[in-house]
């Protein structure tokens, strides 16, 4: 039963509404001896914090961790190290002005959570979608950043390959460049036009969707698992896990419908001492198993719902109402999302590598 | 830790391998008092048995379920209801040629889980596949008839709405045709194209991919969980355990990349005393949790990877070899996915349904 | 995997270490719509804090607990109701005097958990145990007093029934006594020897052992499962979980060994409308579900091991040394595990009110 | 949620009722690479097998097990192995005589589960217990020995050592007579004497209760985990769940809370190169981490509930009525939980070594 958990063996337990005193989450299952600093998870959550270009939300959250638990002084080094035990993640909550949200306490936001979560509980936190709000990933690249001190030779990365109708072009693609740009956009080229294209967007306080592809290299042969522990299966719950994703994707993916079989099955040729695989349609995983090529996943995240723009809607009492939501906001959510895709990944990973440890040693 | 079973408060534990004696599963936590009659569950394995047409392998298995468990007779019908205890279903195993995979006992099969199994494990069941087999399905098709029971306020069915490259025109749908078609395409005119087309594909030896929807209708509002216990991140998770399938989405899925929040968003309505959306983007799904509308999902199965042609790949000893895979297999494995998709639905709503009424009463 | 998580649709995940900044846990699955202020909590965290009597640990800790997540103000009453999501609850240590175990860093001390903490993570927090002290079981009051009001008809209680080698007289139980002398003790003469009695350790720097009791009333015919969803089963590991339990019973428990089966079993007639038990051996608890009648449970505290004796140990390095403890320490720490067992037996009855709901309905 | 599952890493999910047409179970992440064949099996299933002596129930059940999945040839030995999917076991009913069943279809038992599970779910299976019937102990012993094959260096035994109110004399203590003995009595003076007690108990269609210890050598220091993974907390749990069960104690158990500190902590010095403690009242187990001695856990089943005495009990349309049971059964089903209590304990043990491997390595 994992309402608020993440994982099976390294897992992470989140809380915290969007504008309650506090966000954050509990590790457990972390190998002992690892060294972890806050530093080492505050660089993560800089790369997910708004408020870094106006193509983000301007809400105003330094996002500082606190590790309240889990790590002490090691006997050699003095420097903290986990010590087995369960990391508790902290990060206060700052820039919350709940007054942007009153307006909208008892209106149902068309594309939110807001009437789902009152017709489940018949209560639930507005100011700022609570509990439903994406600043909870920002206990998900917390517990992302322990996640890949765990598993340090696997590198873990995210570049945002479409945004609204705009696609990158993949013989651009240079990682370097995922730094350069405010989209995490690996394509020189397409970052320069959707800065136009976006500013377009942000101005008519519109929205747009966007494409992320995470990718892992270093995986070896043998994590996953058949039939119901499959790499591939944690991967697709972890990503649509997110807010506002609607689907997510393996190696080729949907594009796999229209391929043959010989073109879509990777051929295999022995390099150096192992097998090699003439090419990746697989994305990496074979049977739920990862078979040591770079595991490529693709998730699509919606556009922001909280649009300018009036929409019908209705309120809680059962009215017919117009809406338009004018708080701070993403006019693209997906940006944010590659940090937070890229912890997912990550957080999978570890899971498996701790659960291949324990059945096959 | 789920490598076999699936779901939390109603759940399956599967096992067997394609050329074992038999396969099946255990279905705990199911509701106690519900009829249930081997007859129910053998309709939907029917659907999803193979040899019923020359675009499914040849394999003639007659998959009789036997319920060993979990069953009694009801004090007032006399008839079989479920008494609350698990439920073993067991499927024996009739047609294994064994002696046609003795050639691949010892190469990889391009595609497959031969060489994953391998590095994981050290050793392998490989008559068929073994566990990694597509027959593991049926059990999940059983399981699937107990949790239609479960929640028959539910209608759950699946179509075909892709096989290779050729789409349906959704101004044809009618789900009536589904049943009428060897592909559960439910657009006549698709479906008598893609006979051509699919014979052309199974006499070359080769296979082409699919893309399944499979639809939830009678899913009440509050059905699913926030952030980790979301309907749609079980449901991601639900698809793509199911063997060869590649990408999940669910709604919109991916094209709501290219949609504006104007678009996207789906807009709401009084009406009959209950909000009424004017689209379905969401896919039936906001913030993890049900809306009321029809849940939406669509799955993409890669095309079989056993193929006549001739392959590279490499041998369990590091050996170049080639490779041609010449035992029955589906052409388009895609086509007997529908009742498994059907099926893992049904089993994640009816594990939902519970979970819910746990909670919220 | 539950590493630091207890229960299944009711679920608290604890972290914090005895010298850390804090500890606290999460409860996760908690129903909505249930009005909760920290008072409600610091009620029976006021009942396990240290420091109240001689009989005690000095140590002075507050445990003023924060709710940081889960609540928010009701539509009608505008006071804190549960909404759902999970409940954050944080105590900040306070009076930590770390240098206390400065001296004991290297030594492992006989009783405790030094040694193997050690041998299994290679490295530990040693101030104060770490998270093996006691300490961690103010989190479960906390977690627990929330059970509580998910189930306000069940009312669970606990007293020492038996300390160092001396039991209470059963004829002399008087419920209100034990709020009336610091040993939880329903039994007044008994209470009045202890207390010669245990000064008589604690001036020793020795400790002694006891044993605690707690009941439920009020809970129906039917909570439980059968099998490995046992109502005792989960009892009895909640009790084990507590630090230094080395023992449960449930009702005649060890003493059923010498009674005769028409001793044991307790006899039925109808009584207002429903079966009526002559007597209570079982507990409450037939074949893992509940009777109806009230849930009995034992379970015994040794001796606490931090004692100023000297006595033998090794060090980390392998060394023979003496060790004598002188820290603030209970002289039985079994007189604070009575609030710690009533909350784990709510905890559970909780857990199992709702799988009981969502299964059966 | 684990209604029927027992384990995390290494779990068993058992199924099947008393005179439904087979039981068995589901053995999940067992490693690969295990030589196992059905007679690994048998010789536990043989040695709790009723109607071995006149002391057990006469039905006559030859609790054949077969491998349904999960085993493969080895390519060395060509015998079969592990392949690290899930491994059925199956083991038919034979002597079901329901017949015997039938005047007790509507009166519940005294001391049995027959009312509990009628109010939990409105229909139970009557025959011979049904689900709640002992005879599912068996599915236990089955998977006990596959885990006793994943941890060959642990040896797991079991005998017992108070029958009714006659308990052993310590000092007698032989492995050996356990096997020699209808009883699994450790002490042969006393073995003698139980045979005409029991005798006498026999006769009068009375029943006794037992308490029975299980010791595993061979554990390591540094299994089990801190808080809710302690592995004291899943003994106790392993052993609540077996049928009868009413206590459960590890070490010294309930006669610590009558030692003094300087008794019960066990002192520690150097031998050869590790810790060697100077007694055992830990019973092998400090903060839920093995210690690397002996693990000691004793656990109580109670009186045999089905008696031929005649007793009060109600009937399911609720009329008081009288009730005497004639069916087969065991003056004293303590003897036959020996077999079992191992079962649980090894299952314990090898659940826990996966789960260490995994986090620790």
């Amino acid at each position: 039963m994992s309402f608020n958990t993440f994982g099976h063996m390294f897992r992470m337990t989140t809380f915290g509404e969007s504008h309650g005193p506090a966000i954050g989450c509990v590790v457990d299952g972390c190998p002992p001896g690892i060294a972890l600093a806050p530093a080492d998870i505050q660089v993560f959550l800089d790369k997910r914090r708004p408020g870094q270009s106006r193509f983000t939300t301007q809400r105003q959250e330094p996002d500082q961790v606190k590790i309240l638990s889990g790590v002490f002084e090691d006997d050699k080094t003095g420097g903290p190290v986990t010590t087995g035990t369960p990391i508790m993640l902290l990060i206060d909550n700052v820039d919350q002005r709940s007054k942007d949200y009153a307006e909208i306490r008892d209106k149902f936001r068309p594309g939110h959570a807001d009437y789902t979560y009152q017709a489940k509980y018949g209560v639930r936190d507005y100011r700022g979608g609570g509990r439903s709000s994406a600043r909870e990933t920002a206990a998900r690249v917390a517990a992302g950043a322990v996640a890949r001190k765990v598993i340090p030779q696997v590198r873990v990365r995210g570049a945002l390959v479409q945004i609204g109708p705009h696609k990158i072009d993949r013989v651009n693609w240079d990682w370097a460049e995922v730094e350069r740009n405010p989209f995490f956009c690996p394509d020189a080229k397409a970052a320069a036009k959707w800065e136009a294209y976006l500013d377009g967007v942000r101005k008519k306080g519109s929205s747009c969707g966007a494409i992320i592809e995470v990718t892992a290299s270093g995986v070896p042969a043998g994590w996953g698992a058949p039939v119901y522990g499959k790499l591939d299966q944690d991967i697709a719950a972890a990503m649509m896990s997110i807010n506002a994703v609607k689907g997510v994707e393996i190696g080729a993916g949907f594009a796999a419908a229209a391929l043959s079989g010989e073109e879509n099955a990777d051929e295999i040729r022995m390099r150096h001492g192992k097998p090699d695989f003439a090419s990746n349609h697989a994305g990496g995983i074979l049977g739920g198993i990862s078979s040591g090529q770079d595991i490529v996943v693709r998730f699509v995240v919606k556009p922001t719902s909280s649009i300018l723009s009036i929409r019908k809607t209705v309120t809680a009492a059962g009215e017919d109402v117009d809406i338009s939501t004018k708080g701070r906001h993403d006019p693209c959510v997906g940006i944010r999302a590659v940090p937070v895709g890229e912890a997912m990944l990550v957080l999978v990973l570890a899971d498996h590598f701790l659960r291949h440890r324990g059945q096959v040693g």
